[in-house]
């Protein structure tokens, strides 16, 4: 993909804030609710700042936050659109005390994020409130991803492909994991993206290879390695996650094999995605052929996440999953095949869920994992 | 500082791993801990990766982990010396039932991080377990750095110092802030730093300066504008913080006056720093000549906060602290005044309480903040 190609970051369609208040309101029921996870907080009011609460129910719908946010949450508020009222308090106590205000005085029943808010920030609230856990409420909503929210996704997964298309062809030359990664976040800024996603990852040889999260070392990556690289960026908020493997110089034929058997693995998650699948389903579609093939202990994760606002978010596709998929679900499938020793090879693509199947957000090829390795000299 | 004058990040001293286990124990006075926040067990065993859990008591020192980190985990435990047990699972639920195995076998009361864990978590955990908060246990050992952690932190303040020295005269020719953030996150790995400790805050002009948690855009600094960057790196798990301020062009005599506050309130907090100060008396005294000069509703947040594992750690250095500074403690001191119109100025420095006041680890000079702008063509 050329630059030329790449979507303008300018002109992606607008996110569609407008209904979401509503949204929450219908779900809630009467009640009120705290919101404290940020992810949520930006999917509800497009504030992007580190700190704030919302508290939102049948007549409240207020985002506090402190002083230092005081200017960014009027300008964020503006650029998204949201009728929200805004208060701010300079210390956390004061902070504190003016979410428990809001929420004693909506006079209804009040909800707070239990898979978000700390046991001690629960316990302190719950001595001002009658507090009941939250079932997801906007954690359900943010699932299905609209047009200008898959827009910035497919944004951000453009910026990574054509980063790695562009830096893959140098991994035999005799550069260390660290440098790799380097090269791809700096690329990815330059090509328009606001930063990696998360910390790329970059695992070569027998040992690192061999690790599904390694962290990026100084070690330099050498021939005859496998080598996992897991790069994403983040654009307006929203998040990429791709990964390909490669083998420098010629393949040995185990190399080959377990490429092959983890290729079809992914192709076959592709396939199977759809909506109404159970998430579970996904990994056993993926597992099934590493079991089959004699190699179901060399597959140590699960075998995808959604991605949206947050990297890992719902749904989660493991052996114990419970959630189906739906029509406009962002997620990842991602198989891999590990061994100390060996090294490893995963391949990771990001679909969103549409009426028929799935559509593919990252397109780098999958087919030719060999790289040359530097001349012998 | 020239390359050569970096520290070697080869030769860094030993973080102190052996003695922690039984400073734990020593604290807990019988009970088991379970350990959650993942600096909290990075601290204890070395081990760096995103999910695990630590069991720790008189009978019992289990690092439980997924299947992902297997070999992660072996590999950091050896590294650190630490002579933990490893426990792995493949699902959330099996790690979540070994922890409770673990705490329930121990037979001793059990406590848990109420700061870090989520309500959920609690309240899955306390159907099976007597579960009663953690006093900090971890978090307050933490707050005096040893010898290997001081060299990280300098290692890391060091970087940041001679990524910003170089970039900062380039201010004025027409980059924008992403452009600056870009170059100073590139350059701060080149300089052998793991990566940014927290994203880069370049923030300029009329408005974005005035917002002390500006989210780094893509706008052109320009003449006449007060530029704020806060910037840190991050060396074998430890960060460092550091901000200064420009002002692009000559200065107006209001951008001198403010400056010059800053500088004078910010060099009154380094003086003022040393074992046995009150925190809030360290806010205090950089806030008192904001108040006295008339500019007290410019300052937006709190004066300082600790710095180590995490980017922001006990001890917090606002109006509302209780805490006491102690010999070992790192922490930040960096006032600021702001508002919109007119952009801001911050003065940050990186210190180490030791028993005669401070040891300063960021060294950019903060006397000269004009840079000069582009030729006019």
């Amino acid at each position: 993909m050329s630059a030329a190609e790449l979507p303008l970051l300018d002109a992606l369609p607008p996110i569609g804030f407008a209904a979401r208040p509503q949204a929450v309101r219908d779900r809630l029921g009467g009640r009120t609710l705290i919101v404290s996870t940020p992810s949520n907080i930006r999917w509800l009011t497009g504030f992007g700042g580190s700190l704030g609460w919302v508290v939102i129910g049948p007549d409240v719908f207020t985002l506090v936050t402190d002083g230092r946010y005081a200017a960014r949450s009027a300008a964020d508020l503006a650029a998204s659109g949201v009728d929200a009222d805004v208060a701010t308090a300079r210390t956390r106590p004061e902070l504190r005390n003016l979410v428990v205000e809001l929420a004693a005085g909506a006079g209804a029943a009040a909800v707070a994020e239990a898979g978000h808010l700390t046991h001690a920030a629960w316990t302190d609230f719950a001595n001002d409130l009658a507090l009941e856990p939250d079932e997801a409420t906007i954690t359900s909503l943010r699932r299905v991803k609209d047009e200008g929210e898959l827009a910035r996704i497919e944004s951000a997964a453009a910026i990574a492909d054509r980063a790695l298309a562009d830096v893959a062809p140098t991994l035999g030359g005799g550069l260390t994991e660290a440098d790799v990664r380097d090269e791809l976040e700096h690329r990815m800024r330059r090509l328009g993206a606001d930063g990696p996603s998360y910390p790329t990852i970059v695992a070569s040889g027998p040992d690192h290879a061999a690790r599904p999260h390694h962290e990026t070392s100084r070690r330099r990556i050498v021939e005859g390695d496998t080598v996992i690289i897991d790069v994403g960026s983040l654009v307006d908020g929203y998040h990429s996650d791709m990964t390909r493997s490669f083998v420098i110089g010629d393949q040995t034929p185990l190399q080959r094999e377990i490429y092959e058997l983890v290729l079809a693995s992914q192709l076959a998650g592709l396939d199977a995605v759809g909506p109404g699948l159970p998430a579970r389903e996904l990994d056993a579609a993926c597992r099934q052929p590493f079991v089959d093939a004699g190699y179901g202990d060399w597959y140590l994760h699960g075998t995808g996440h959604g991605v949206g606002l947050d990297i890992h978010e719902d749904p989660f596709a493991a052996s114990v999953s419970t959630a189906e998929l739906v029509v406009g679900d962002v997620v990842t499938v991602e198989p891999g095949l590990y061994r100390g020793g060996f090294g490893g090879f995963r391949i990771e693509d990001l679909v969103t869920v549409t009426p028929t199947g799935c559509r593919r957000f990252t397109h780098l090829s999958k087919d030719a994992p060999c790289l040359p390795s530097p001349p012998t000299t």
